[in-house]
C-alpha cells in the first residue's frame, strides 16, 4: 500500500540541510512555511530570495510549492514542497496592491492580525475586538480574487467569525487547537470551530506544546482522541496538522514574533517570564520525522485508515486545491 | 491566409484604453512594455501593481504576459500580452537576489545600463567604457539561470561587445538602428550587429524619430531598405520591430527618462535645448495600428512572405520561447 500524502499546516524552522532531510525521513510532502511576523513588504521579499537561495542549494530535497499539483510532484519526486505564508499582515502594509504581487511571488497563507490589532482585524490578545475594518473587507475580496488563503489562527473571535462570514472562499486556522481541550486564548471556541467546518475551513492541529494540554507532557493519546472529538465537531474533512513545529531557533526568534516593533518592553505571549522560551516538545512529536507516529495515533483513536489519510495531509491537498488558483481573469499561464 | 503573429520589441506610453483598442485594431499580440527607468524596487513593484488593475480592468483587450505560449494565446483570443522589461538595472538596486523575484512578477527583459555607467556596465553617452563590471559579471549570470534576457539597447560599444560573449543565452537589443543607417550613439556599430546575429541574438528596429534617416521625414522605404540591409548583414532570424513607440507623455516623462535623479540639470539625451520634447512619428507608423502598413513596405523593400512574418513576429517569438523559461532547476510549476 501506498503511503498517503503528509502535509504540516505549519512550520517555523531555522531551516538548513538537517531539517530538510527530517522531512524527508517522515515523508513529508508539503509544508506550509511562515516567513513573516512582523516584516514589511521588502523585508518579506528578503525572506523569498532566501528561499530562493536554499531551492537552488537543495533542489534534490525541497522544491517551491505554488498549486496543490506541486505536492504531487514532490511526492513523486522524493522531496518537500515549500508553500510560504505570512502570520500577520505586515507583507502588504497599507496596499492592497501588495496582495496580488506577494500571491505571484508565491504567498498562498496569511494571518489577518497576529496577537494585536492589526489594519484589517483584532489579534487574539486584544482586550476589546470591534470585528473586521474597513480596509480588512477590501483585502478579505482580493485575498478571495487572488488566491490568497485567510488565516485566523491568532485572531479573536469576532473577527474570526466576521471573517468566515464575510470571505467567499473557506479560510482556515491553520495552527491551533479547540479550546474545550486546552483554554487558552489561542485556542478556538466550539463556535468558532463549528462555523469553520460550516463553510468548508481547516482546522491545523497544533503541536506547539502551549497549545497541547498538559503541555509539553501531553500523551500521543490525549492529542488523538482531541483530534477525534474535533471530527465529531467540525466534520473529518475539515481537520489536518498545523504543528507549528519552531525548530533550532535562538530565543531572540520568539522575541521578534511576539514584541516585533510594537512595545520597547517584552511581551510574553503564551509563555511567561518564568518560562520565556521555547518549550520542549512531546516526546512522540519531535520534527518532521514523526509524522509516521501521529498517524498510528489517530488509528488507534478511532480514525478509519482513510480519514487518518486526509487528516495527515489529503484534507490539505484538498483545500489547497481549491484555494491558490485565482479567481478568472487573472491572466495567463501562470 | 492567417494574418502573422504580430510583436512589438518595445513600447513606453501613457497606457489607455485608446491605446490598447490601437493594439487590438492594429492586430499587435504581444508588446514588450518598459516598466522602469529609475525605479528602485520598490518604485518598480508599484509599476507591477498598476499593470495589474489594467489587467483586471480591462481583461477583454489585454494580458499579462509570462511565456512565449502567452502570445499565442492572446492571438487565439484577440488581445495582447503585455511583457515587461526595465531599461535600466535600477530595480536590482544592489541585490542580485532581486533578479530572481523580478523574474518571478514577470519581467523579461532588462538593460544593464541607460545611458550613463550603472552598477553593471557601461551606457552609451559615457566617455569611457570600461566594460561589463564585476557585478555585472555575476548579474549576467544569474540573469541566464532565470530566464531574464539582457538588453544593451542604451549601453556602450564595448559593454555591449563583452555582454554577448559572457552570456551563456543569446541577447537582445531591443529597440535600436544600425549606425550605417543613422550614425547616433544609440545606434548599433556592424560590429555589435553582426556579433549579435553571430550569437543567436535579436536586434528591434526603433520607429523613434531620433533612431531613423532623417529623423521624423524619414520615409517608409528607406527604413524597409535597412531593414533588408541589415538582414544581409545579421540573418533575418535575428532582427524584429522594438518601436520604442512612446505614446501620450507628458514631457516630464521625457525628463525622468533622461535626467532621472541622477542630476539637477536637464541631460538632453538625444533630443537637444532646442529640442527637448518627444519628436514626431512619421506619419505611416503613428502608433500601433500602422504595423500592417510596416508589413507591406518590408515585402515591397523584398522580404519574402516568410521573412516578414519573421520580421513582425515571429523571430521575436522564438526568442522569447528561448529565453524567458528559466534553466533547471528553479522549481516547480512557475
Amino acid at each position: 500500500m501506498q503511503r498517503p500524502i503528509r502535509i504540516d499546516g505549519l512550520q517555523y524552522a531555522n531551516w538548513s540541510e538537517k531539517i530538510f532531510r527530517q522531512m524527508r525521513k517522515g515523508g513529508v510532502d508539503a509544508v506550509h512555511v511562515t516567513i513573516a511576523y512582523h516584516e514589511l513588504f521588502r523585508e518579506t521579499v528578503a525572506r523569498f530570495e532566501e528561499w530562493n537561495r536554499r531551492f537552488e542549494r537543495h533542489a534534490d530535497l525541497i522544491m517551491p510549492g505554488y498549486w496543490a499539483e506541486d505536492v504531487r510532484e514532490a511526492y513523486r519526486t522524493d522531496r518537500t514542497a515549500i508553500f510560504f505564508g505570512f502570520q500577520n499582515c505586515s507583507p502588504i502594509e497599507d496596499d492592497i496592491g501588495l496582495v496580488e504581487i506577494l500571491h505571484r511571488l508565491g504567498a498562498r497563507f496569511m494571518q489577518l492580525s497576529y496577537n494585536n490589532q492589526s489594519l484589517l482585524a483584532t489579534g487574539c490578545y486584544e482586550a476589546e475586538d470591534p470585528g473586521i475594518t474597513r480596509m480588512g473587507r477590501e483585502v478579505i475580496r482580493e485575498m478571495n480574487r487572488v488566491g490568497l488563503v485567510i488565516d485566523m489562527s491568532h485572531s479573536a473571535e469576532r473577527s474570526t467569525l466576521e471573517a468566515i462570514e464575510l470571505s467567499e472562499r473557506p479560510i482556515a486556522i491553520t495552527h491551533a487547537n479547540p479550546a474545550f481541550w486546552r483554554p487558552a486564548l489561542r485556542n478556538k471556541s466550539d463556535d468558532v470551530l463549528r462555523e469553520l467546518g460550516r463553510s468548508g475551513g481547516m482546522l491545523g492541529f497544533s503541536l506547539y506544546p502551549h497549545h497541547l494540554q498538559d503541555g509539553s507532557g501531553c500523551t500521543l493519546q490525549s492529542f488523538c482522541d482531541m483530534a477525534a472529538r474535533t471530527a465529531d465537531l467540525m466534520g473529518p474533512k475539515h481537520i489536518g496538522i498545523g504543528s507549528d513545529l519552531v525548530q533550532d531557533q535562538p530565543d531572540s526568534v520568539v522575541e521578534w514574533m511576539r514584541s516585533g516593533r510594537w512595545t520597547k518592553g517584552v511581551d510574553y505571549g503564551e509563555g511567561s517570564k518564568a518560562n520565556p522560551g521555547f518549550p520542549k516538545q512531546p516526546d512522540w512529536f519531535r520534527d518532521n520525522r514523526d509524522f509516521p507516529t501521529l498517524e498510528k495515533g489517530l488509528r488507534v483513536a478511532g480514525f478509519s485508515a482513510e480519514d487518518v489519510a486526509g487528516v495527515i495531509g489529503g484534507n490539505w491537498l484538498a483545500f489547497f486545491e481549491n484555494s491558490f488558483p485565482p479567481v478568472p481573469p487573472l491572466g495567463a499561464s501562470r
